[in-house]
């Protein structure tokens, strides 16, 4: 079993976006009706800014001008390593498509995150005997 | 780039519990404050409830008798296939280590999720031309 509560390093903050610049999925919460929520998403970073692209839903209507938190991790069982990365900010919705995902197809809307805070663990994963 | 938002086919709630038994980390998502937040954690599902393993912090106290979001999901991208399930109830918090991961080296804590709804989707990707 993979064990995300072994030993951790805390990851600098332009760490942490260099790990975000290799990914693509993440997961958005946001709180709706006082009671949160979590999506899968397809995300672009600038190392300033996450871009997550939306179509029109519950998702986007969640996040819109409220504060987020935002996660993407990775876990490789052949190096035993793990790392995790949490973004928390204000999400304000763009509509039109984001360039980085022209050729995924077309989005209706991008919801963007500008960071209040960027933290990251990288954890050394214990497994079973 | 992996798109989540291609063609989906919602999963029957048998399903979701199928692909929930052959996963060990998913992201736990609360409300702190009145904010989201969101964690990745190790859990144990048994067709009826999820529990997550944890130490005592922030990620428990936000938990604790709260309504929280959990997300599992998995992207395979050689058959183009991914899914992710997502489950929503209240929390509740166990001392004392679960059975199930007792070989995995003693946690504090358990947080268990009595699911009020356990949705999922699988998604066929479009991939770039």
């Amino acid at each position: 079993m993979v064990d995300l509560l072994g030993g951790a390093d805390i990851l600098a903050e332009h760490e942490c976006w260099t790990v975000l610049a290799g990914e693509e999925v993440g997961r958005l919460a946001v709180v709706a009706n006082g009671k949160p929520d979590i999506f899968p998403v397809n995300f672009d970073s600038d190392g300033a800014s996450i871009v997550i692209h939306s179509n029109l839903g519950h998702k986007l209507l969640s996040a819109a001008g409220a504060d987020v938190a935002f996660e993407v991790d990775r876990i490789d069982l052949a190096s035993k390593l793990a790392w995790s990365v949490v973004v928390h900010g204000p999400a304000t919705v763009e509509a039109g498509d984001h360039p980085g995902s022209a050729w995924a197809g077309p989005k209706d809307f991008q919801i963007r995150i500008d960071p209040l805070s960027v933290t990251g663990r990288r954890v050394f994963l214990r497994s079973a005997p």
